[in-house]
């Protein structure tokens, strides 16, 4: 009844196949980078809501990752993430090699292309070849798990987005759900990356949800007296966000506001997106724009 | 007892839960554009001893297509298809229209990149993308069907190749069994295009594989003398076929000695590749580089 952790292949296939049927218990993945906290940990507990068998996978990918990027550093921590995933009910752990899930190499290797609409706005617009390789390893990790569901966090956004777009255009037969952000007390969003703040850093951190939440706020007026989202006040918005972030020592990325099913600016815009560098941890999060953030 | 055929994705789903079980019947994907000949069919009766269940598919897949090519004019013949299919012994069909296969339009939506190292010699060296659409189609039907073995003709060798690195790239867990090429009695590999030749033109087309069958049977000859692939004599050879496809009507594109599992121009040279136009049609065909080559 303990945590199963597989590192090969087979070893999966053989846990997989055990269940391999329409009418069999279902399998839900949960796909992690490890350095697990509260937020993968929530992500886990719905995981065994809505499935009989959760299965977490932990993989740092370096497709992802930019050649100026963090992938070296990455917080690795597998001792402590096994302990976490034992005692929140997870059944078992896919822990693949590079060479398992890159045969080729990370470099050499077929690649899944995402279209420019979804990939090249937001955070893709500054992290070139992101969401290629988000999506090569999902895909990657879909044929090895093969599981019923697969469970993401909302705080990637654009991740989600592009995931869901993912299982449609392959007809990949995988539900997704999604689960909102899990934040500190002060707010900020939970991430690995938080890590990389210092004590002062961290302390400044919630400034960029605090944004984010007053610019929603502002939007959904807006949008209720019908001002189009074209219009120069939510330009005026960004502007003034941007300003502050700045003066509370972010290098802000991005600031706009979008559709949040299909990323674009134009038609319903219900969702708020940033991107900001502390330091040298890059911090991203995302508010829903709607009537109950006017007060 | 009969054929079924299937043009949804609900029905085609509903076929295979009937037997999704790592312990059920077998199921055997033979993918197709469509206007099938002798060499289609010797591809079911291969699946037929392989499998419990056979399904082919058929899709003319624009993605696979350049610009200036033959996709409108591609033969599509459904009830001929159909007919010889039942007759056959095939179980099922796939035939998805467009917007199943690609949901967000065939230019629009996800692809699977190949690596320029297998998708850009040969064949993809004269069709830009070429591979890009057939390895996006593929992902897609092994995604819809779910086989446990897929089928592939060897004319198509260079696909074969990439769809064998697909798959364990991928971690895909689909069997790839491939056939020999299916001839005329006089030689011509069998091919949906071979009916754009005029009666001229289809008198001489079986000098393509004539060509071929001597140069492997030359390059067997310098191998077992010990002869490099990079000396002057094999590329003696491919200028000498050259003059005369050109000389017999052909418009050669490539005529290559090449190792059949990499498709590297170095080490293992085992096969050799052509293509030629005649008239409006593109011919392709391979042979072996072997011992049984020599006489």
């Amino acid at each position: 009844m303990g945590l199963e952790v597989f590192e090969r292949l087979e070893d999966l296939r053989r846990w997989r196949a055990a269940t391999d049927s329409s009418t069999g218990p279902s399998t839900v993945l949960v796909p992690t980078m490890g350095n697990l906290h509260t937020g993968h940990l929530a992500l886990i507990e719905h995981a065994r809501s809505i499935g009989d068998r959760v299965i977490a996978s932990i993989f740092v990918n370096p497709t992802q990752f930019g050649p100026n990027e963090d992938y070296q550093r990455y917080p690795r921590t597998p001792a402590e993430d096994l302990d976490r995933l034992q005692r929140a009910g997870c059944d078992a752990v896919w822990m693949p090699d590079e060479e398992t899930m890159y045969p080729a190499g990370p470099a050499g290797g077929f690649g899944v292309h995402v279209p420019a609409a979804l990939a090249d706005c937001l955070c893709g617009a500054h992290r070139p070849g992101h969401f290629d390789g988000v999506a090569s390893v999902v895909m990657r990790l879909f044929w090895q798990v093969r599981p019923d569901h697969a469970v993401f966090g909302e705080k990637d956004w654009q991740q989600l987005v592009i995931i869901r777009a993912l299982v449609r255009e392959f007809s990949i037969p995988v539900a997704i759900e999604s689960l909102p952000t899990v934040r500190e007390p002060d707010g900020l969003a939970m991430s690995s990356r938080n890590r990389y703040l210092d004590e002062n850093q961290r302390a400044r951190a919630p400034e960029l949800y605090r944004m984010l939440r007053e610019a929603a706020r502002q939007a959904a007026e807006l949008q209720q007296e019908g001002v189009p989202p074209e219009a120069g006040t939510f330009e005026a918005i960004r502007r003034s966000v941007w300003m502050r972030l700045k003066a509370s020592g972010f290098e802000p990325e991005y600031f706009e506001f979008r559709d949040q099913e299909t990323l674009a600016l134009e038609g319903q815009v219900d969702r708020v997106f940033a991107a900001a560098r502390l330091g040298t941890a890059r911090l991203i999060d995302n508010v829903a724009i709607s009537r109950q953030n006017c007060r």
